[in-house]
């Protein structure tokens, strides 16, 4: 045991932070499936992902046997901005709840994109300035990814098209307001830029738009002109590679402390901070070196992991992406109206998936009233008004330290802390008006989006 | 000149923090002139204050000798939760400017209110909490005080009444929801709860409201109530003493690296940040120890330092509160509609007042589109979207910077970044479509406001 004092929050000095990403893939041993092209079912190659991704990207996305990765010196220059993150001890949410338990918290919240997003649109942005192209195009639902991506964009002199949802354009007006503060075009998706756009809007006049939709509008943008290639904030290899520095920091942290973690905890969606926290410990745990009970938390409304098929599907529902083998509720997969707390993509990334299967991660959903529950708690005692997304890891993390309670046991529990929850407002509303209900698909809601996976000859 | 290396962010080891507040009047040979009570025209002494006013936050008050006041363990505890503030070196800023300039400011905005409000609130809370009260009562306008203050009370377990200008309780409704989530009532004023709020809608059934009225309705909810206080988020001396947690944090930042200012740049409204951010350096000045270049820099459509009088006044437009010696456009001035961008109080805190007359700060009055020019500027190469209010400090920073570049010098800048703009986008989206206007009040204007300013016969 270490003599160090541990502070109330750990912050890396500049030497301490992690030089290079961990590429989780090399360590394991079933490697996650690769993309297939829905035209022939072979895996992507290379030259078929050029049109759509940047080069190095790529790169990064087909490698699953190098290590690491250097992370270059004008992305480790930005991370200056708003890096390290605080690891954070909850003293005072142990103190609400009476627990022996020791938490932790990753705090990923502190930059005006308001999450974790940035650490991945930072590096897409860099490679695509690199490889000398004009700009990118992206999708945006609540707008977070679109928020960090036009911070990047605007730092290396990107131009940056975001098809923003059209239903959230409307009613979050202040996400798009920072968009265009940091130079973005911010277009309500379907539009009528695109063919994919003005198709859709033919036949449904109506739509407030989805996240599908959004993402072939993009798509089509940045293969439809010189000079553009589309990014991605969540599910691909990438992705998660870039966002490894949140564990690599973490682990970094408590390293330093000689803290050993019991359990580690984050919220699922496509699985891009997930993958980022527990890398670093999956890692570990895949050489044989150490062993961590690992928790992914999906809301009950959208439950990929706990109640999905493990299949190749489309990852979006326009069905112009790769297909990837995910746990996945159907491309087609929407969660219910009443939804309020994001996290609502209908697949996992590939890798998640297959550390899952292989069961080196563990998978609770948990209802939106709760965990709203716990957002109130934690943003009272520990300051900091928590992203409804985050909040799905911190009722898991308040009940494992509320067993700890029962038992006696001191359990270490570090989870992964987002962002904040400023541009969230109408949810927390909802909440504080006592009109937010919870909703679990039923197996016949479950039907309907199982039967939107593609039939694969000879593969599925 | 240390060999230290200076890293990007400096942040406070835990030992390295204050433990006491300064409190700057004690090296002031002209002390800020007394609160003055408005049916005598006496100095206002405890006894009068304690129906309003906490009782340890009336000491402080009145307190012009005492040098240093021990901050409550409790307090110090709570701290800990967002402090220390990080003092940022603006590089970013620096390389895009070409100046030779060295720019530092200190980032106050790292917790949920979004800015340094939370340093008085947390104290006021802590000393209500202290006396037994069962709650305070306070007004917001746009709403950072009131969420600062409804963070502070449910830390404590205070009961919370925030009443909000009608206009930002209705344009504002996600600041109204933060305040809720911590468990404040949130009252929109003029409202029927008080007698106050009951003739004024008498008298004007249509208003949106004012923070005059909103004050009022506040004082008479502490005072006709057992059990509770009213609590002020500016202005004030006590709330200036608090504050200076951020001066000191800062002056013992530089100091650890040897870093000598030559300019430090504050906002001022009410100037609870300036105050708080120059008070060590005023000090060093008061003392002959040091000299430094003090700006106050404030909108110029309420220019209460660079046009107002040097008269007392009332603090507030319901004419229920002290009378007080400071720079006014008078208690009946209002902005322009146009004004969007915070710092609207129509005074200026006595201390900084009678710093101002005493020719220690200058000050420089800004419009609001050079503002947002700046906070564009700053929120894209520095990474965080400012708060408008703070907003008019990194314009005078990057004025003062770019003189440098034509000089040569390699002045060593400091300013206050007080908050985050997260919920000022509506004011963003105005310059963003560029059709936010500036307005300079005329001498009309301005008499219009001076003939609100009381006579007092015998004192002016």
């Amino acid at each position: 045991m270490s003599e160090k004092k541990i502070p109330y929050k750990i912050y890396l000095e500049e030497s301490e932070m992690p030089k290079q990403w961990y590429n989780v893939r090399a360590d394991m041993k079933n490697k996650p499936a690769p993309l297939l092209n829905p035209a022939t079912l072979k895996p992507m190659q290379f030259e078929d992902l050029r049109p759509v991704f940047c080069d190095e990207l790529i790169k990064q996305e087909l490698d699953d046997t190098t290590p690491y990765f250097d992370i270059p010196e004008e992305i480790l220059d930005f991370y200056k901005m708003y890096r390290p993150a605080p690891l954070v001890r909850a003293y005072f949410l142990e103190k609400a709840l009476d627990t022996p338990a020791k938490i932790y918290y990753k705090f990923e919240g502190n930059n005006t994109s308001g999450s974790h997003k940035l650490n991945s649109a930072i590096a897409q942005a860099y490679y695509a300035k690199k490889q000398g192209l004009k700009g990118v195009t992206t999708e945006t639902g609540a707008g977070q990814w679109g928020t960090a991506l036009s911070m990047a964009c605007s730092y290396f002199g990107l131009d940056c098209e975001v098809y923003m949802v059209k239903v959230s354009y409307e009613q979050k007006p202040f996400r798009r307001e920072v968009m265009r503060t940091y130079g973005a075009s911010v277009t309500p998706s379907p539009s009528d830029k695109t063919a994919v756009g003005r198709k859709i809007l033919q036949e449904f006049p109506g739509t407030t738009g989805s996240l599908g939709c959004a993402i072939s509008e993009a798509v089509e943008a940045a293969t439809s002109k010189e000079g553009y290639r589309y990014v991605l904030g969540s599910v691909l290899n990438q992705v998660l590679l870039h966002q490894t520095v949140i564990g690599l920091e973490t682990k970094a942290a408590l390293d330093k402390y000689d803290i050993k973690p019991d359990i580690i905890i984050g919220c699922a969606g496509g699985g891009s901070n997930l993958g980022g926290l527990i890398s670093p410990f999956v890692g570990e745990m895949l050489r044989g070196e150490a062993d961590y009970r690992i928790i992914a938390v999906e809301p009950a409304s959208c439950p990929s992991l706990t109640r999905g098929k493990y299949v190749y599907d489309f990852c979006d529902t326009g069905m112009v992406c790769p297909l990837a083998k995910m746990y996945t509720l159907g491309n087609g997969f929407i969660p219910s109206a009443n939804h309020a707390g994001g996290l609502r993509y209908h697949g996992m990334s590939s890798i998640l998936s297959q550390l899952y299967d292989d069961g080196l991660m563990e998978a609770v959903s948990v209802e939106q009233t709760a965990v709203f529950d716990a957002a109130k708690q934690f943003a009272r005692v520990e300051g900091t008004l928590p992203a409804p997304e985050s909040s799905h890891a911190i009722r898991v993390a308040i009940d494992e330290a509320l067993k700890c309670k029962e038992t006696g046991e001191e359990k270490t529990i570090v989870f992964g802390l987002t962002g904040t929850g400023y541009f969230d407002m109408v949810a927390y509303q909802k909440y504080n008006d006592g009109v937010m209900s919870d909703y679990i698909p039923t197996e016949e809601d479950l039907a309907k989006g199982f039967a939107t996976i593609p039939k694969l000859p000879g593969i599925q």
